[in-house]
């Protein structure tokens, strides 16, 4: 399967890019606004695998080119760029590609990172209503540490709930979450429940803060 | 210390009852509207304790008489009782008095279970809304499933958020929750941080109805 990773210069995109490439035979291809941005992090990536005894290509274009023929696209941007993603490859999607949305809304105040929804519902909501008519959205990966994700020498044990009302859609994006190593895809229903699963991300980032020797948090439901 | 558990005849009442009642020290008062439930129930646990071999003393009064002398209150009430709870046990309250809250305002439609915040922002605001000026209010044990809390042969190992404004009154409470064997307390910061923690109940919830062989889930994070 081919996976577009835009926005997967950096945070979130990286470590699912260098996940996917480690534990799965899936193509990945990072996007970015910026080709040559995209080329230069995709060659750090295949440098990093190939110090791993992993000799696979990973290759980087501009956003609308890594959309391009993708079978999955994820949307590894920031919440406030989720829209302008979502039109600037819009020709590119179709009914076969589905798109998958990590991204959650945050504010910050004195006492501390407060989930911050948009008027959709959640971001997850807003990234299906930006998307063109018939292709699936798919909420997921929306709890993970960045940093702990990015870093290959660290074991990971992590939960990651799953959004979508089309089904096979859910199936697929469920199936690349278990490729990884140390991911485990939950079902949480419908794009109308990504709400409670956004407002995670805040609360991880709160407990780094307030508690010593916590720090780059996942969660685990059981 | 003395504990009064208000709404202690159900929920996550009887399982914090039952847990500090077997783990720790702590003396366990049961609290309800109705004085012959509380007393019928604390009579229950006490049986439940002593079947294990455990020969405790929980007592059960009506809730302002089970505030009264108590140094811990905890509201474990529906999150559309707390602010009536709160009234009528105000004037067995003073700033020796720490008040506990755990109820989280949910609502549900066909999707699933959803975070019901009140205008004061959380249930744990609108607690703290309620109580008179300078009784210190901590929210915590948001995230508890009530069955396998109440459980005794169920090994529980969850993590619980705490919540406070009040340093001394969170470190109170952050080593109550301590004494119950596999909670793990952790500080979530001010009030206005807890949004994010109730917002991980019907989360919680949904996980639970989706997830085939998923359950009364409680939450890790790490």
């Amino acid at each position: 399967m081919r996976i577009a990773l835009l926005g997967g210069t950096g945070d979130i995109g990286e470590g699912l890019a260098l996940r996917w490439a480690y534990d799965t035979d899936h193509e990945v291809v990072i996007g970015s606004r910026d080709p040559d941005k995209a080329r230069g992090k995709a060659e750090e990536y295949e440098t990093e695998l190939d110090s791993r005894g992993q000799d696979v290509k990973v290759t980087g274009f501009v956003n609308e080119m890594a959309a391009d023929r993708a079978d999955v696209v994820v949307l590894a941007v920031p919440a406030y760029h989720v829209t302008d993603t979502v039109e600037a490859v819009a020709d590119t999607l179709d009914e076969e590609t589905i798109l998958v949305t990590p991204a959650v809304g945050m504010k910050k105040d004195d006492a501390g990172f407060h989930y911050n929804p948009p008027p959709a519902g959640s971001v997850t909501e807003m990234a299906a209503d930006a998307a063109p008519d018939g292709v699936p959205v798919v909420g997921a990966f929306h709890n993970l540490p960045a940093g702990r994700l990015a870093d290959l020498d660290s074991d990971i044990d992590w939960d990651t709930p799953v959004l979508a009302d089309d089904a096979d859609a859910k199936d697929i994006v469920t199936r690349l979450a278990d490729g990884i190593e140390g991911l485990r895809p939950l079902d949480a229903g419908g794009l109308a429940n990504a709400g409670e699963v956004e407002a995670v991300t805040p609360l991880l980032i709160n407990l780094a803060r307030e508690n010593d020797g916590l720090h780059d948090l996942g969660v685990k439901f059981w």
